[in-house]
């Protein structure tokens, strides 16, 4: 059976409401009170009914994360690492996929389930900073992802730009001097990619190399599909690079079956560097080098940071919180050893 | 602003009251009546509030699906055809994974979070029938996947013995005959995945082949390294296949990174057939032959017995359900064209 706040009381001889005290850790409780109630608890081990203390607090213990596709593995995977950094703090994680679409992601920002959620934690693509300006606040945001506004919310992302310049530092390293870029995004006026593509450009030009727009590969998503799109065109157009960074793991491996159809072999041919660091670039016949962001950390400070912001709404927000990448390197650039 | 029940009871010259039980739908309103409140709706453009409504009805508007796992693209992009289809419905989908572990699959089928859910869709992998007996049935329940109950819940899945065959057969027309089965699961006593493996023995006692044991890999879990592991596993028990069934497409794609690392040429030594189609086995250097069960359809399925089962409480359950597959064939079988 269940053990209630009146066991613990009856054994540690006091009120339920100084029980009660002590679990929500009210001020008002002697240490020596407190360390008795303490002892009560930990010899019958109770745990305290969260669904109950949450009601009393007016939450669900619910929290959303809204990625922009679930069918990205990336963000299948960035939403494993947050179901369990929640877990840690008994939270439940409500799942929600909002296409990278500006209108759902302004709908799901707005709160439109604030009656079910405490917090939401959002990775935008179309969003406008306008369209948070107006945010009724009473529902805590945390932002994830390359956008960047300057707005009162905690931002969690890793350095694009350095992340980018140090894939393309790893192809100069590997000789290449003709590297494309694969995923620059035409359909959006918010270039919502634009800091690797910055990345890149900074690095080659550092280089003394040129960074011309024949080197960089558009796309109308950053899919498989979208990958093997935008290396057929640019090789159709005569254009012939030596290695290829991509925007995500996802584009990169659609460029490479491209390259495999037309008998260019990687790396040898054209070496590729993806972003990600998504568990297929660990298979197939040819392994992906890529950057790994940590998305551990990510998950973790986003949580952190969403309960932080829950329980002392008067803290200052608008934090830039910067999780670690890092380089792998496997057979995409290295060849098979 | 808003239209209101007030503005669409002032159009149609009627009360408030009369109006709600248009839009509720309930039975006690004339043909007349209801035509003329509709007309009034339709001019002013009036749409329920949703959440209002669900309130009246002790609903939250938010159903769960309970998964094994959402790093598996399977279940990520069965989940998507379960947003979208729940979405046709003004419903939203509270996402969860389970990881396949029975504990985690019980404490979510007794409804947990009864509190926030109007109903809940499963796929269990290690969860018995006698899990589910006890069950309070306040929460209304949909299975999905492989296992099989006789219990009076929904269950929605494909037949995937028939499925498990059709791969086998497409494999034996292309001339294999040491077929191998990767992907029987021994640390389970359950079993979850009998039903391919039965199909796979099956299909080859018809055919008056052996189906041996020793052409059967067991892995600890159906991810890509599980497939490498029992693929390695069986070349170096000296086994020599011709071909793979895997259990799923992760498996399939493991296996093949191993055939290609042994230099085995895929599919002229080893032909290979997964099962789910998962968008990464369209890509990669050798695409990949499988069996497609129809997520939408499942999804549609899913969504539509849940509603039902809400809406008439009363009405039978316990139906098995059968949404189609078919097999796609690729390079992993037919080689490149």
């Amino acid at each position: 059976m269940r053990v209630s706040l009146k066991d613990v009381a009856e054994r540690a001889g006091v009120s339920i409401k100084t029980v009660s005290n002590v679990v929500n850790n009210y001020q008002h409780v002697t240490p020596a009170m407190r360390a008795r109630v303490q002892l009560a608890i930990d010899e019958l081990g109770y745990r305290p009914n969260l669904t109950a203390r949450n009601l009393r607090k007016g939450r669900t213990g619910i929290i959303a994360l809204a990625v922009p596709e679930l069918g990205n593995p990336y963000f299948a995977e960035l939403a494993g690492a947050v179901i369990d950094a929640a877990a840690e703090h008994d939270v439940t994680v409500l799942l929600d996929h909002t296409r990278g679409d500006r209108e759902q992601e302004v709908l799901v920002s707005q709160g439109f389930r604030a009656r079910v959620i405490d917090g939401l934690i959002l990775s935008p693509l179309e969003l406008e900073a306008e369209d948070l300006r107006g945010r009724d606040d009473d529902v805590p945001l945390v932002l994830l992802g390359e956008r960047e506004y300057d707005l009162p919310y905690d931002h969690i992302a890793i350095d694009n730009v350095s992340a980018a310049r140090t894939a393309v530092r790893h192809l100069l390293g590997r000789g290449r001097t003709r590297i494309a870029y694969l995923g620059e995004r035409t359909d959006s006026a918010n270039q919502p990619a634009h800091l690797r593509l910055a990345g890149w450009r900074a690095e080659l030009t550092e280089a003394g190399l040129p960074a011309p727009e024949s080197q960089v590969g558009a796309t109308g998503g950053w899919d498989r599909g979208d990958g093997a799109e935008a290396m057929a065109r640019m090789l159709d157009s005569g254009v012939r690079p030596d290695a290829v960074f991509a925007y995500n793991d996802l584009v990169a491996i659609g460029a490479m079956r491209v390259l495999h159809e037309r008998g260019l072999r990687v790396p040898w041919d054209v070496a590729v560097v993806g972003f990600d660091d998504i568990a297929e670039g660990r298979f197939g016949a040819v392994t992906l080098t890529t950057i790994s962001p940590d998305k551990q950390a990510i998950a973790r400070l986003a949580v952190q940071s969403l309960l932080n912001r829950l329980e002392h709404p008067e803290e200052h927000s608008g934090r830039e919180l910067a999780a670690a990448y890092r380089l792998i390197e496997r057979e995409s650039t290295l060849g098979r050893r």
